[in-house]
């Protein structure tokens, strides 16, 4: 097998976020289940957008954030996701090249625009995303060169993903390059409510097709309908090779057949969760592809959230490396 | 004269600021004269944003940024600015509104983008500016109402539209309208550099057609042609019926007449620079429409001034109400 070109190849929904603050009482109004992502139509993100606060926009999407923050820990990244050939498709375009990601896929010309991410930070920290999907919906299999995979350590998966129509023959296409090639393939559940919509779909990737994944409490327990973290927790040990597990202030759990790894949470100050997971799995696939060990790869993991965590915004402001050196 | 529909209304350039972080050499590289703004043309603007790091996008513009932390303070407040239909014109229509700011101004079809400024802030909070203004050069007479003007009571002018050829006719047409209302106008310099460009039609305007002038020492100094602030400072005291001085953590200098004010500064912790003179500009314009002294116009200016200091960007994420109650 040759040596990858890639550490990391993720594959998502190209999105800029749109971040406003509110309060709980704008939630309630606005039928919002807080931490939730949920997708809106043209219309429904026109009203949401007119009635949220000012904000301050920025690149997202889940799989692309995890690839920034991979990046920016020194390791080799590519992203596949579908913008438009329109202003915030420039900046989505721009952001992520300028922290080193090769971004090859074409934009969509004369069809929906850039998907944005209306996301309302509560002042708990905890955010709500409304979805517009736009240009994401036209990313299918031609999007994805075999090629690209094949020279990937790893080809990660976002489970939003799911949602646009022709997105999940784009996923089985690159796991099946991953595996032709030797390489390995993860995936991220991204949102219990989007376990729920996918149930069966997500039940069959993670089983036959999934190397390494990555879910939260929330989200391990909707995929297999369990009613403890635990029960949950050992049906991934059983369905994966490898699994990290995150939960939140209480760290995560990383499993792998029999052994088992606690990692502690990082103290963090919440000012504003959005990323933390993508952060999560950034600083977890960064220290494996460059053969660390499990428990190294759990704390880079949690640096890289606590990090996200303390400040506004998916993506970091500060030289990651320097935070892992310790 | 009939009491007025808004308190402030501005008039400036409708941008929208890409902010990146960056150091000292990116500057150097780039020949950029820290804390200065600078005007760039398409391709230059192509090639900067290229070789920026990834940056937040956020409304900007130096009028529109005081009009927005004015309505923040409960002021009531209009907007004059030409942004284009497009993407950035939309949030920056967006977030204008969504403060309670009346924009009234018809969008360009067709013709260039909404105004982008390129802002590179250094570690020491400093903020360099790169405008690409786009739809802001069509600014011109007929988006001043001379109606609008009328219901004002302070009409406020951003230096910067100086810039943009046809802007120094509305801005000639705003003033003549205000007084003939009986309602006052101010202006800012914004910047030294837009000083110098503009001395001759900077000093004809001040002296014929200003009430109110805001300044910081650089720009005050420039527009004079003086060698200290103190001369600069009796300069515009003969000049202008109220002139009121910004010299960062020096404090601001309030003159009407023969009556001189100091005022401290806020203590601050200098995050990001951008929007300072803009926000003392509001709270100062704030508290004189709601009938306050000039010593009180001065501290609501410092206070707005030190809240934005404090963050990135350059409007406020905080009830500035609450501040200025204690």
């Amino acid at each position: 097998m040759t040596q990858p070109t890639y550490d990391i190849l993720g594959i998502g929904n190209a999105i800029v976020d749109v971040v406003s603050q509110a309060d709980d009482a704008f939630l309630s109004r606005h039928d919002m289940h807080k931490g939730a992502m949920i997708l809106i139509d043209t219309p429904a993100a026109d009203a949401l957008y007119a009635a949220m606060p000012a904000g301050n926009e920025s690149s997202g999407g889940s799989a692309a954030n995890t690839c920034a923050v991979a990046a920016g820990l020194g390791s080799r990244v590519a992203y596949i996701g579908k913008v438009a050939d329109d202003q915030l498709g420039g900046v989505f375009r721009h952001d992520i090249e300028s922290v080193g990601v090769h971004f090859p896929t074409a934009p969509l010309t004369g069809g929906a625009p850039t998907a944005r991410c209306l996301i309302l930070v509560t002042p708990d920290g905890q955010r709500t995303m409304n979805t517009f999907l736009g240009a994401c919906v036209t990313l299918g299999e031609d999007d994805v060169d075999p090629a690209l995979v094949a020279a990937s350590a790893v080809t990660y998966l976002e489970g939003y993903l799911f949602d646009p129509p022709a997105a999940q023959a784009a996923f089985r296409k690159a796991a099946a390059a991953a595996h032709a090639a030797g390489r390995r393939v993860a995936l991220s559940l991204s949102d219990a409510f989007c376990v729920n919509r996918h149930r069966t779909a997500f039940l069959d990737l993670v089983a036959n097709h999934v190397d390494i994944l990555f879910a939260n409490e929330t989200e391990i327990t909707a995929l297999y309908e369990c009613n403890t973290f635990a029960e949950a927790a050992e049906a991934a040990r059983k369905d994966v090779a490898l699994a990290a597990l995150t939960r939140s202030e209480a760290g995560s759990l990383i499993l792998q057949g029999n052994e088992t790894v606690h990692i502690q949470a990082e103290p963090a100050k919440v000012v504003d969760t959005t990323g933390a997971g993508d952060a999560y799995a950034a600083g977890f696939l960064s220290g494996l592809t460059a053969g660390k060990t499990l428990s190294q790869c759990g704390r880079m993991g949690s640096i890289a959230a606590a990090e996200i965590i303390g400040r506004f915004g998916a993506r970091p402001a500060t030289d990651l490396r320097k935070l892992m050196r310790d």
